[in-house]
């Protein structure tokens, strides 16, 4: 925790000095939104946990001073930061929302130099996040009713394996591989072998009473080191006899070959030796539109467990979320803040807002933003205050609430928007006074900084 | 480093409890190899330091053996895990080296149970830190000379930012955003300023003006937030107004837009204005592919700011390293191994193996996989030994250290291969012996596993 403060890039610090030594530290409104989803059209938000732990703890701790201090920063600026405390507001969406394009999940104000310090952490941690979950909850929905397994972390982009589980579960997965995870997160663990277990022994069949041996309950059987169907064949005779010790084989699992026609074969090899109670597992490179694939053609698998793509997010490791400054309040009053570039779609939204939905016999129907001081009848606020005055007032709830909330909200999403592949844009409405307000902010802008140049001002 | 053991996938430590209840404890060598790169030709490899570490602090801690009772274990076997200490040998190539597909740049020896437990770890840093080594080492490559800033933490996978940032200096960026990477790796840190500074003040000169008055001697100008020529024409009134203090603007920073013209408009107008010491920055959504477009079309950058791509190797983000069994050794018997499946191309080659490159005149010509009791002539060993009877015996060189042998190396690496797209596959051999035993293998597996099956055993 205590290493977190500098978690940040260098221009937040910088920008930190020259606000504090320009006297300029109005208070500030940012507000943390997607531009495009890389795949899908919705998102489901996680990593929230991890901002408010970090809001909590943030303080610059004397080998954090002495670092900056070596990097040239103000004597008298690193006084300040010695005693520096994040004092503002947020507000957000819980973990496991139903999230779209352009709205802001999370809303900080504070005085700018908190503000702009937290963008860094808030930003690497609510991407990833939420990237994972939106990730897993698409493999999950493939998949129809059948299990997904994480099986990632040897493909996970390192240290951010833990978080990414978390966010996979949070996304609808039903375990884990990461046993580190199941430790600290509390998430089902599951595993089966690995093909050097089988080829260690002299005879596969060797290493599937070897196994049988030490898990007779919990049995699962990788068919596909040598030739999947004589595999199918050894796994039936192992199967038998755990069933002489009145014990039952749980599974065999499938890594290689075509998995749909394989799944068919071993499924007719289980069942004519009455071992229909064995489930049948696939893995090797899926993901959601391969499950997807699978499924629809019939395949007779059972669960599915699912690495790479799942805990990397490919093909997009991304999630390009930002943080934009939308409003600034200089002596009581507020100014409305926007950015606009050569590039429209850079532009961002001005002023404090918020973010409603309306719903239809619970199903989803539009979202609008509007204005702070704005009131959506029939709609439910999305953004609730979690900081207050730099201490955190919202509930904290458990990893498998959070799980079970965003379930529920995937429900009440129409399924159309949870097509694969071109899913319909769900409508994200402005409200009349924020399209005003955007249109007065553009016109301001641009009258004044061609003033400065003119020479006018 | 306590909680490091359970970093791994459940499957390891049911095999663990299935060799060791099975007395089935033999030695055995696995390999670490890449079947296919993602982009190019050539791997950066990065990440053992982090192996080398998990391998000297190895244990179960009490809570650990806690969990992993509540998970069902055998206490029997736990009791085994508490003394557990990694006792076996490994040969690697050091961080810093060009490596190529299908060639071990690990070699683990070890009791099976020891060797298959830190799989997954040894994946899960190796495949991270040697994918975005080498990714950095495109972009830089493609860069012909200009420095890549890495300003990727906002995209990282979350908590995997700290490696990824050290894979991105091995592979020869300059700096970093990462504050803490600064602290804690002693990276160079570099940034300028974000949209937000500039529109948090009423005009955007005012913006620049606090930040060269807080930052005299490194001051670098964001100048798109509202028009890039315009934010120009400004940066070069605050670079005269510096030049009147003694000082020079050491750059301005383009963000959005067409990167090649403006660069060049800008050029013009920081010349004309006798500014022609204030450097360009470009970012935004860089990568190897636009960084080497930018080049070819005469693009006036002086360095780029490089952040999602290049933080997680998108559009390519894990690499696909496995770790397979190659021998184990029964009664004092070397019995190769390996696995072939309904893939081929999901094979892998049996034996104790060893990696030799040929140079001429300092250029790299191909590499020899042989099995460990050959030598090649007029050949450098690859693979050094780094852990002996579970004791670290290499040097731990420092991270500029590693920084230049890869830079060194890279040099060595005739230029067809750095080509970033349809490079020619660079020749990797396998000596005679080894494919003779590769045919022998398959026979034998063949013939014993259909043995099983047709009851004649």
């Amino acid at each position: 925790m205590s290493e977190d403060a500098l978690r940040t890039d260098l221009y937040q610090l910088t920008m930190m000095q020259a606000y504090w030594k320009s006297g300029h530290n109005p208070e500030a409104t940012f507000d943390y939104f997607v531009r495009k989803i890389p795949s899908g059209s919705y998102l489901v938000t996680a990593g929230l946990n991890y901002l408010l732990d970090y809001i909590e703890n943030l303080r610059f701790e004397d080998d954090d001073i002495k670092y900056l201090e070596s990097q040239g920063f103000d004597n008298e600026f690193l006084l300040f930061l010695r005693e520096f405390k994040f004092t503002g507001d947020i507000f957000a969406m819980p973990e496991g929302s139903i999230a779209f394009p352009i709205e802001p999940m999370i809303r900080v104000t504070a005085p700018i130099i908190e503000a702009q310090l937290v963008e860094t952490f808030l930003l690497n941690k609510m991407n990833f996040s939420t990237l994972i979950a939106t990730k897993a909850s698409r493999v999950v929905h493939a998949a129809k009713g059948r299990s997904i397994a994480e099986f990632g972390l040897r493909r996970a982009q390192g240290d951010g394996h833990l978080e990414a589980t978390r966010a996979t579960y949070i996304g609808g997965c039903a375990s884990t591989s990461n046993v580190m995870a199941g430790k600290i997160l509390g998430i089902p663990v599951s595993g089966t072998m690995a093909h050097s277990f089988v080829t260690s022994f002299d005879h596969e069949i060797d290493s599937y009473r070897a196994y049988a041996n030490a898990f007779p309950k919990r049995c699962f059987l990788l068919i596909d080191t040598y030739d999947s169907i004589e595999g199918a064949r050894k796994a039936v005779i192992v199967g038998k006899e755990l069933e002489e010790r009145g014990e039952e084989l749980l599974g065999v699992r499938l890594d290689s070959g075509d998995l749909c026609e394989l799944s068919k074969q071993v499924r007719t090899i289980l069942d004519y030796a009455d071992l229909s109670y064995v489930k049948i597992v696939a893995s090797g490179d899926l993901n959601e539109w391969k499950i997807d694939e699978l499924v629809n053609k019939g395949a007779r698998i059972d669960m599915f467990g699912v690495g790479t793509e799942l805990i990397t997010g490919r093909p997009n490791p991304a999630l390009d979320g930002i943080y934009k400054l939308s409003d600034v309040v200089e002596q009581g009053k507020h100014i409305p803040k926007m950015k606009f570039s050569e590039e429209t779609v850079k532009s961002t939204l001005p002023g404090k807002k918020r973010v409603w939905r309306m719903t239809e016999n619970g199903a989803f129907i539009k979202d609008i933003i509007s204005l702070d001081d704005e009131i959506v009848d029939n709609a439910e606020p999305l953004l609730k205050q979690v900081v207050k005055n730099g201490k955190i007032i919202c509930n904290r709830p458990s990893l498998d609430m959070i799980r079970q909330r965003a379930a529920l909200n995937f429900l009440h999403l129409p399924e159309k928007y949870k097509k694969l592949d071109q899913a319909p844009v769900y409508p994200v409405e402005f409200s009349r006074k924020l399209v005003a307000l955007r249109e007065k902010v553009i016109e301001r802008i641009k009258r004044e900084e061609d003033l400065v140049l003119s020479g006018k001002r």
